[in-house]
C-alpha cells in the first residue's frame, strides 16, 4: 500500500493506493470516528462492490443509498435522497459518509457530507480511474445545473481516499479510457516527464498492466495533491491550471445534456483544443498539438467537437464558466508540454475560429 | 449608526444597526466587492423596501429573486429558484447575494451563497426583529427537511449585516412578537441584567418604542457576536448555548409542519420547558420557571405545547435533533437566569413527564 499525503495546512488527509484495500478492516476503521455509517453508492458499482464494503465494516452500524448511474443524475433531486436517508435513519453530527463510486458519487457524497447538519465526516472510496485520479481528492464537491456544470457546490475535504485498485477490473473500456483524459492532463500541466512516460507506456495502461496503472495513479494523485495543498481554494492561479481543458469540456456536458458524452470524454477535446489555442498565440509549438493530440487517439479519446452543438452554444455556455471574471473568459492554456498558464485575455475571434475548425461535418467521437 | 463586530479569527465582519441605513449607498457601496448582487426576498418584503433598495444600488447591476413567504417555503425547491436565477443571469463568482427579509430569506441566501459556484460573496439586510437579532448573524445557513429543521445548510458567514430599525414599522404584529422569544433568550442564556431589562421596559418595547428597541437589538447582537465569535462552528459547548428552547421548537416546527408556528413561538415554549426541566433537576429555582413564563405572557407568546401534537412524536422529532451525539439526546438547561449549560443525561422518562405536563386539553398558543 502506498500513502499520499495531501498536505492541506488545517486538515491534512491521505490517499491509500493498493489492491485489495476494499477487504482492509484496520484502514477503513482508523478513518471512521464514530458508529454510524452511511454508503453512497450507484446501483452499477453496489452489485459489485456493496457487499464486499458492507463484510468489511461489519462491526459499524451501516446503512446504505444507491443512486442511479450517470453523469445525469448529479443534481439536486438525486442529492436529495442521501438527506431523506441520512434522516430517516436518523444519523447524526457523528455520521461518516462513504463515496464508493465513480466521479459523479464522489463529487455528490462530498456535497451531501458538507451540507447535512451543516458538515459531516467523509471517506471517498473510488472505483473508476477518472475518480482515483482526480475526483475523490482535493474536496472540490457538486452537483450540476441544468446551465452549468458543477454550479452547485462547496469545497469540503475527505478524511481520507482509499483507493482499490482491483476496482478497475470490472470497469468497462469506455470509462476506463475517459480516465486518461485526467491522467494526460497531469502530464500537460505539471510534468513533461510524466507526460513523456504515459505515451511510452499507453499499450500497457490500455491493456490494464496492474504496475503501470499503479505508477500513474500514484504520480496524479501526487500532483494533483500539490496542487490542491498549495491552492485549497483556489484563491490563487495554482489550482485554476487543474481546470485545462474543462471550461470547452462543460460546454460539451451542459450543452449536449450531461452523460451524453463523459467527463473525460468532454475534457480531451477541451484540452486539444487549449493546446491549439496556445499554438495559435505562438505560445507553443505546433508539433506538440499533434503529439497530443495523437496520444488522445490512441486511447480512444475525441479530437474532435460533437456536430450537434454549434459554435454559438458553445461561446455562450462558456460565457458562464465559474472561472470567470466580471464577464471575462479566462481559460488555462500551455506554454509547454509540462506547463499550463491563465489566459485572461483571449480574443472573441480568435475562439469562434477555432471552435469553427473543430466543428465540421467531419466530427467523430 | 452603531458598529458592533463579529470578531472572528478568519473573517471578522460588522453588524450596522441604526434608522434609515437602507438609504445608505456609501455603506452598501462598501459591502460589495463586484458589479453584479442579485437581491433576494420574497414577495411581501419586496412590495416595502425593494424600490428602496434597488435605488440604493443604482449603480450596480441588480437582480431580483422573489420567494413565497413563510417557513414552509424554507426547502430545497425554493433554493433551487435562486440558483436558477443566477446561473441565467450568468453571475459569476464575483456576484454579491444580498438577503432582504426575514428568518427564512436570511437562511436561504446565506445557504444559496454557499453553494453557488462553492461560494460567492453575501450580505445580510433582515428586516424582521427575528432576524435582526439572530437569523442574520453568525452564519448558519440552511433549508428544512420534512423530518427536521436546519437539516441541510453551511457555516457561511456573511460580509456584512445592515440593520435598518425602519423596517420593523411595517412587521406584522405577531412576526414582531415573535422575534422577542430570540430577545429574551440571549438574556437567560448569558446576562441577567439584560433580562431584568426586558421585564422592565416590556410595554416599551411592545408599542415599538425606537429607543428601546434599538437597545434590545444591538445588546442581543453583541451577545450573539461574542458566543458566535468564541465557537463559530459549535465545536465547544459555547455557541451550542444560543439553542436554548430549539431542541423542543424544532421538533415543534416540524411536527406541525414548517409556518404553523411561527419560530419565535416554537422557541418561546420551548425555553420554558428548558426552565421547567432544569427546577426539576434542581438547577434553577421554580420562582425564576414562573418570572419567565409571566413574560412570555406578556408578549403573547405560546406557554404550552400544541395540542396537536403527541408526547411520542416529540420525543420522536427531538430523538433527530442536530445537537445529539450516538443517539444521545442533548438539551441547553439553565443553572439560573443568564446562565446556560448543556445537560446530555437527561432521563427519558422525566422529558416524556415534561413534555405530557405541558401537552393537555387546556392548551393555548
Amino acid at each position: 500500500m502506498q500513502t499520499i499525503t495531501v498536505g492541506l495546512e488545517k486538515q491534512p488527509y491521505s490517499i491509500y493506493l493498493g489492491a485489495g484495500l476494499l477487504q482492509n478492516k484496520t484502514l477503513f476503521s482508523e478513518q471512521i470516528r464514530g458508529h454510524q455509517v452511511m454508503i453512497v453508492s450507484n446501483e452499477t458499482v453496489a452489485k459489485w462492490y456493496l457487499p464486499q464494503l458492507q463484510a468489511t465494516l461489519n462491526t459499524h452500524h451501516c446503512d446504505n443509498v444507491l443512486l442511479p448511474d450517470g453523469e445525469q443524475y448529479k443534481n439536486i433531486t438525486e442529492l436529495t435522497k442521501i438527506f431523506d436517508e441520512l434522516a430517516s435513519k436518523k444519523h447524526t453530527r457523528k455520521t461518516t459518509l462513504l463515496a464508493l463510486g465513480g466521479g459523479v458519487i464522489a463529487d455528490m457524497t462530498g456535497f451531501a457530507a458538507a451540507c447535512y447538519m451543516r458538515g459531516v465526516n467523509y471517506l471517498q472510496v473510488p472505483t473508476s480511474l477518472l475518480a482515483q485520479v482526480d475526483a475523490s481528492i482535493g474536496g472540490k464537491t457538486a452537483v450540476n445545473h441544468p446551465l452549468g456544470k458543477n454550479f452547485i457546490g462547496a469545497f469540503y475535504q475527505p478524511r481520507g481516499v482509499i483507493i482499490d485498485i482491483n476496482t478497475l477490473a470490472t470497469l468497462p473500456e469506455r470509462e476506463y479510457r475517459e480516465g486518461f483524459a485526467e491522467v494526460i492532463k497531469y502530464g500537460l500541466i505539471h510534468d513533461k516527464a510524466f507526460f513523456d512516460w504515459i505515451e511510452a507506456h499507453i499499450e500497457g495502461l490500455l491493456s490494464r498492466d496492474p504496475q503501470a496503472l499503479t505508477y500513474a495513479i500514484a504520480r496524479s494523485c501526487q500532483i494533483k495533491a500539490t496542487l490542491v495543498a498549495a491552492d485549497e481554494h483556489e484563491w490563487l492561479d495554482i489550482r485554476a491550471l487543474l481546470n485545462l481543458g474543462h471550461s470547452f469540456g462543460h460546454a460539451i456536458e451542459a450543452g449536449l445534456g450531461y452523460g451524453k458524452w463523459l467527463h473525460g470524454e468532454a475534457v480531451a477535446i477541451g484540452m486539444l483544443l487549449a493546446a491549439d489555442l496556445s499554438a495559435r498565440l505562438a505560445c507553443l509549438p505546433t508539433a506538440e498539438v499533434a503529439r497530443i493530440k495523437t496520444l488522445l487517439i490512441k486511447i480512444g479519446l475525441p479530437v474532435r467537437l460533437p456536430a450537434e452543438l454549434s459554435v454559438a452554444q458553445m461561446l455562450d455556455l462558456m460565457a458562464g464558466d465559474k472561472k470567470n471574471i466580471n464577464s471575462q473568459l479566462r481559460l488555462i492554456l500551455l506554454k509547454a508540454i509540462g506547463q499550463a498558464c491563465v489566459a485572461e485575455d483571449v480574443m472573441q475571434n480568435q475562439l469562434t475560429q477555432l471552435l469553427a475548425d473543430y466543428l465540421d461535418e467531419n466530427t467523430i467521437c
